[in-house]
């Protein structure tokens, strides 16, 4: 049987929106944005061996806990440290992960992801080893480097979301590594042991939640689904 | 007096949305998007000598003309024909602006753009000579060419906005020249030319209101707005 373990980040403290409960744990519609989010995984590979492991700040374990069982919520997944960078946080979940099949990181606060993608996504990832999703830029696009810039063609910019699916074994060899300020997401951890990435286009709605703004917007778009 | 032209391009025809109505037209609270747009210009520069310029195509001329009846809307304005990129729309736009002052280009379908911000980027235009507006990318960025894809620094990435601002009669000579697929904005027209592009940080909610989401979100941020 195919094997995955999702490893979802909910490393926030906290600090952006103003409130002091981190934002993986606000509420969209009935639950925890949290919930959505592990509750995606468990249905898009509800067919397959899968392990989900998340990876939260310790001080916020035995709140979470707390709001597991206020929710009553009963998807099976382990608890890992966060760390002070999302790279540490993804090392101590890569830590509890198996070093078979595939890892699926993703982020906690992108509970909009369709399952039908985390499907499709599952499927590249086999076919072409990893698979890492982007949407496209609506904006003109710059660069600006040493006060100086330059337009660049924006049919080539990819703006990287998550999941994104590596083989296990790989993923935790390249976590192995020394962290580096430009590695900003998994692909890119990834990549510096000289794999290349392979791109899937991925879906407009899979917001990530940083803002009062965007929490807003995933109500509409979770109510609109459920039309 | 200080002298600007406002070329708001409002040339969308209506298909993406689905709707037979094009977008600029759609009501934003109590009426078309395109008049809260106008709005915004008359009210951030009411101390200066201001012309505005809708440029919209022309199957749709009876129809706004109809709509400011309707609204009772009161803002003075001169059309343009609108064509069919966006290049021969602000064009078209160009021919009936001033030679004097400065030119600010914008789009009819981004309505949420401060008064203060817009006060803010004309005294940069007046100080570094022309003044384009950008967000930085929350995700990670690559670029993908002929098969291949590499991460770039998303530090130095910059997503292009309007209003873009510019001495208008280097703008309208600019524009004489033959149009070029790269043409995106009008900052890769006016560069074209041997000028360099003095960018200035944005506003995130001066978002451009292309899907039936972006207006649910413009409605959302309009409301927190008004509170």
């Amino acid at each position: 049987m195919d094997k995955l373990t999702a490893i979802i980040v909910a490393g926030g403290v906290g600090k952006r929106m103003g409130r002091s409960v981190p934002k993986q744990f606000l509420l969209l519609g009935d639950r925890p944005i949290l919930m959505h989010t592990i509750e995606k995984f468990a249905m898009a590979y509800d067919h397959i061996d899968l392990d989900i492991i998340v990876v939260m700040h310790p001080d916020y374990h035995d709140y979470w806990k707390d709001l597991i069982h206020h929710y009553n919520f009963n998807i099976p997944h382990t608890l890992a440290d966060g760390g002070k960078e999302r790279f540490f946080s993804v090392r101590n979940g890569l830590k509890r992960a198996s070093q078979h099949g595939l890892i699926a990181v993703h982020d906690g606060v992108r509970p909009l992801i369709s399952t039908d993608f985390l499907q499709k996504i599952y499927e590249e990832a086999i076919e072409y080893g990893n698979a890492v999703p982007y949407i496209r830029p609506k904006n003109s696009v710059r660069i600006e480097e040493n006060g100086h810039n330059h337009a660049i063609d924006r049919n080539t910019v990819r703006l990287i979301q998550t999941p994104q699916l590596f083989p296990a074994a790989e993923l935790k060899q390249a976590y192995k590594q020394e962290y580096k300020s430009h590695f900003t997401d998994d692909a890119t951890v990834y990549e510096s042991l000289g794999q290349s990435i392979h791109l899937i286009e991925g879906e407009e709605q899979n917001i990530k939640i940083t803002t009062e703004t965007d929490l807003y917007l995933a109500e509409i778009i979770l109510s609109k689904a459920g039309q």
